[in-house]
């Protein structure tokens, strides 16, 4: 809270806004435009400093990351679980090839790593919100330069800089529930480091980094709910730190991760 | 989007508004009216459906769930433990105390699961902003019971309805950097189910069930930032599920957890 020259009091007020009706998604889209007529139709423009939210399904249906199953072919590994646990081959065949290793393979679940290093279920594919049964999405092969596309795009047609933040929604250990975090970003730093800055009563942070970009996916999820066919939010009114970082500095090091 | 009979169009939005300059938490303190106090002097007050989200910290300290370290006895265990890793052995020790079970412990790092069940480094003990170095704060014995206290306070003090959301902050496997989770809650639920509704295309969605009370704490957690000393948020526009849910409900089954 701050006062003003006029004594006004200020608050502190971060806003997330759906931007809505947009078209179903296709290979070769032009998102940053789609999304740019979207918010023009609910009276809404990018002021400089905004955070764009988008779901990783869009940018993969853009970037026509889409398999159709009927054109895979199951290994034998692949059908053997897949008929242990009733799940479709196929699918599991292309949850193997977007894999580099798995982490857990148990109670019908394939959590991997994929090959930029996202331990998630399924490697991130998904199968709801597209045209055919028969097809599903990957993820974005790059979700940074994914999200530096998208905005340089929204600079050139709005003449302003913003950060774009790609999300996908999983779950986690310990935890029920589905959240959403980050897998790609440009314009801003995922991590706020607060290590050597001091609390309230001048005692150091010792361990406070904090996953900024993974509580906006989150925060922004919260306006997606799959049914609702909501890909993309407006963030507006946090001071974050300009940046070119990568979603990858959120990937912890699996010599360093207990869980692996 | 919709349109009211003006043809005017209305958005989706959700704002978070940080609650500041409220006094640091003594023992005893009554934290609904201290935070009523602290909104009107920004100018707000709460309306039927806000949600009120407020970090562990201060509820912990208000009812008193503070440790003088001085008055700790460490185990041989917890001083092998913390002689090993630079640690003070009388956290560890009310780590051990707090635990009923120990997750995983290495690296200097302790994952052990509450007694209610969380699974966290610490059991959630926490040395940052209180008065003495010689305290730090256990959490609350029960943080549901918490969220209801505070719900009840303001329904006397505001004569309106609202949910509450007590939050820590929390490490994750997989993933570098800290966010924010729901560890207790009241007047609605954590979790929203959407299995069985359907997505854009008619296509059943099978496994999603939305972890809601993390996904506000998580945006929450977005304005809190530690050193800034801001223990609480307004949220407000989210249409949420009236309940009497317990945050329990997060606690994924051990049975069914891969990473216990």
């Amino acid at each position: 809270m701050s006062s003003d020259e006029s004594g006004k009091v200020s608050v502190r007020t971060v806003t997330y806004t759906a931007i809505e009706g947009l078209p179903l998604i296709r290979p070769g889209d032009n998102l940053g435009e789609i999304i740019v007529r979207g918010m023009a139709a609910q009276g809404l423009r990018f002021d400089s400093g905004d955070i764009l939210v988008v779901c990783q399904k869009i940018v993969s249906k853009a970037e026509g990351r889409i398999r159709r199953l009927s054109e895979v072919q199951p290994s034998a590994f692949a059908q053997k679980f897949a008929r242990q646990w009733q799940k479709d081959a196929r699918v599991v065949e292309l949850v193997l090839q977007e894999s580099r290793r798995i982490v857990r393979m148990d109670h019908g679940l394939l959590i991997v790593e994929t090959g930029p290093g996202w331990v998630c279920a399924n490697a991130g594919i998904d199968e709801s919100n597209l045209s055919s049964p028969d097809e599903v999405t990957l993820l974005p092969l790059d979700p940074d330069r994914s999200a530096q596309a998208l905005r340089n795009e929204i600079r050139r047609l709005c003449g302003v800089d913003i950060a774009v933040i790609i999300t996908d929604t999983f779950g986690r250990p310990w935890r029920v529930g589905l959240i959403d975090f980050c897998l790609g970003i440009a314009g801003m730093e995922p991590l706020l480091d607060l290590r050597g800055s001091r609390d309230l009563t001048g005692r150091e942070l010792h361990h406070t980094v904090m996953a900024v970009a993974d509580q906006i996916a989150a925060a922004a999820g919260l306006l997606m709910g799959k049914a609702d066919g909501i890909p993309a939010v407006l963030v507006r009114g946090y001071q974050y730190r300009f940046g070119s970082g990568s979603a990858k500095a959120l990937i912890r090091e699996p010599g360093t991760d207990l869980f692996r």
